[in-house]
């Protein structure tokens, strides 16, 4: 039987605002061409992207090293993980239309078919193996941003939540048994962190425990790595209770559930251990006495599915969004259309956003303000410019005049969501904004 | 016939050097269970990941948004798109092991095979296709860095440059025919700009122009069009020259050589112009006099694929990385083992990282310093962590011993590739490297 997942199916049901709210703020669509497969607008996209960033600005805290592995792999090596006979029917079978290999490595048959990847973690089990690894080097921490795909029949799919192509923010932990409880205390701590950016922290966490029978590995080792559990739940001060008998054959686990602003429960973040992957891949690492030990794996998703925890956020915030991740940023609202206005209003872009008001001649910075800024310069009245700019959700507005260009340097008048109007200086806006992940002002 | 996206296939042969390369240096790895898609390693993802994030800032330079599109389409788009028809044999196909769908829209069959995409054209049309357009609104540019599959005989495959699987710099822009020229320009700006990160340079670039016959278009729309590219390239001051007769019947086409260090010739950027894909897909925008008009779909990467330009710059630097892209830019060798000179070590180490010295208690941001760090702490002399740290390929290495720690300040004799050892505060060694996204030093 395979290492089952982080699940990307939610123990409560989202409402289907999301596809409303999805659609009046241009986020995705679908499309029967590849239904259950979402297409991600530009806006859609730069949520996406700031949660990936987020992410990763953890993972290099926490340890995480990201890869990038295959999305097919031959059947032998589902066979191998267990998931071509346990979990087949939810994948999807890769064969080329043409060109046939004729040697693709011994034991690994010519014309096998390809699973398309429904989870990393086999993958990662290869990657770990490409190495000697010693005692000292573990734990060895894995993070991946692959697309993955699960065959969900059509009937059941649903914009963001219900899908056959997914992101997951998924994470492999490669570690020796004494290094269970700090590495799950860890991952509680990141978990808690990044929901406290969206003001959001698990309600509840459950700890499924050993089945009482027709399970791998011994009775002490499992009491052994259910202690170290427990202790990581209780340092952590976090609200969890047990789940006696409920863990896989294969290894005791914490699902972690959130409470949204309306109440409503999400299962999201799961953290998983698993006695049997390592073996079924023969990891080993070397140990103090020089004889091979067999690491202990556990599988960890914070956010799980990136586009179902879209789904939630897109209700969470109802499109208004904290300033780090808002699509719409800055609107500079022109008050009229003289030439010297014009060219103040392209100043004052150019300094929010760290680029030349006058085309690219220079590489552009990694680092550098990257504010999403839009020029409103159109002949309408400053009340229905206005109007527009905070329907399509612009957190920060300035207004540009005669006033402003005479002031000559640039500083503009700004309309912050909920702060109303003040004069302030352009750099002191960069400095508020720029620092800080998440500050939402 | 499809729209021929640009070429993965380099029209000069790499040495084998980057597979020695790429094992040395611990980049990338190849496996018998996925032949053809390469498994980057940490150190291979960081330079893939760093490669990405420049790519990113420019196209946010350069108006182009990012999409995130799906992985496999139904038969019926590739037959829409002409893939099917005319790029089969390249292309793998999907089907689900389990559950079928019931109805997956009207027009497509049930039971029908999806195709795993070999580029994303077909995908960001149907992105563009999402919202009505008008004249305003053009050019459209998305961006885009999935994962393709091109099934290639697996006695063709080879490292990182003849793969089954890669990413592109892809990049799809919509236009009206009096916007080619800019655009043109555009692009070639910034394939300049990026090419110049790696000092390297367009060699040479090559117009391939409407054939003898059998084109779709009006000899007028080629005329126009090709006049608009000779006179981007003419301005763009790039040695240029005219390959009449050889462009694709469905649009004339730029293509870029690369010189590298030893002088061999790569083909890696490609501008495509198209006029048939935007007609299969019925595509639109509105004009001023509020008839529809078919928009300009111009094909464009920068790098090409990713993986080759990658074997391009392990063959180019040889491992000795710019600063920016290293994996590894920074080693601290303790001179001694004492708390105090481990403390400083570690103080060190958070002043460069922007991390706490103990352990993470809030949110790492996302614009912070994220250097690379290695603490050496080993009981070695130090000329053998000298000697090691600079097989490893390390950027700069501090030593911390009595003399620094007694200084107080997080101050660092630091040994600089092509520079020497010098005394200089770390927040100054900060700042050199963390503005500009490129610097060599
Ligand atoms: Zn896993
Ligand atoms: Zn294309």
């Amino acid at each position: 039987a395979p290492a089952e997942p982080p699940t990307s199916s939610s123990s409560t049901t989202l409402a289907n605002d999301h596809h409303t709210l999805g659609k009046r703020l241009n986020l995705f669509s679908v499309t029967p061409y590849s239904a259950g497969s979402p297409l991600l607008h530009a806006d859609g996209s730069h949520l996406f992207l700031k949660l990936q960033d987020l992410l990763r600005a953890q993972h290099q805290a926490f340890g995480f090293r990201e890869v990038i592995s295959p999305t097919i792999y031959k059947q032998s090596l589902w066979e191998k993980s267990g998931h071509w006979q346990n979990y087949g029917d939810d994948m999807f079978e890769v064969v080329g239309r043409g060109a046939r290999g004729t040697t693709e490595g011994k034991d690994i048959s010519d014309n096998e078919k390809w699973g398309l990847k429904p989870m990393n973690c086999p993958g990662h089990c290869l990657l770990f193996a490409t190495e000697a690894r010693s005692y000292r080097d573990l734990p060895v921490r894995f993070a991946d941003f692959s697309p993955l795909h699960r065959n969900e029949i059509s009937g059941a799919l649903s914009g963001l939540t219900r899908v056959r192509r997914f992101h997951q923010d998924d994470g492999h932990i490669f570690c020796r048994q004494d290094q269970v409880k700090d590495e799950i205390a860890s991952t509680l701590k990141m978990v808690n962190l990044v929901y406290s950016a969206f003001e959001l922290k698990p309600h509840k966490l459950l700890l499924s425990t050993r089945p009482e029978d027709n399970f791998i590995g011994t009775e002490n080792e499992w009491a052994e790595a259910e202690l170290q559990l427990q202790t990581a739940l209780d340092e952590s001060n976090l609200n969890w209770s047990p789940n006696p008998g409920d863990g896989a054959f294969y290894g005791p686990k914490i699902d972690i559930i959130l409470r949204d602003n309306h109440g409503k429960e999400h299962q999201t973040a799961t953290i998983q251990l698993d006695f049997q992957l390592p073996q079924r891949f023969e990891l080993v690492y070397q140990d103090q006495t020089r004889s091979t030990q067999t690491p202990i794996l556990i599988h960890r998703a914070v956010l799980g599915s990136i586009e179902r925890f879209m789904a939630l956020l897109i209700e969470h915030y109802h499109g208004k969004w904290p300033f780090w991740l808002n699509p719409h940023q800055v609107s500079i609202l022109t008050l009229n259309q003289s030439d010297t206005v014009l060219a103040h209003a392209n100043k004052i872009a150019s300094t929010l956003s760290g680029r030349p008001a006058s085309g690219i001649t220079k590489l552009q910075s990694l680092r550098q303000s990257d504010f999403t800024i839009n020029i409103d310069s159109t002949s309408e009245t400053q009340g229905k410019k206005l109007v527009h700019a905070r329907n399509q959700g612009y957190g920060i507005l300035c207004s540009v005049g005669r006033k402003e260009v005479e002031r000559g340097d640039v500083t503009v008048d700004f309309w912050c969501a909920g702060e109303g109007t003040r004069l302030e200086r352009v750099e002191a806006v960069i400095e508020r904004f720029l620092d800080g992940a998440t500050k939402t002002q």
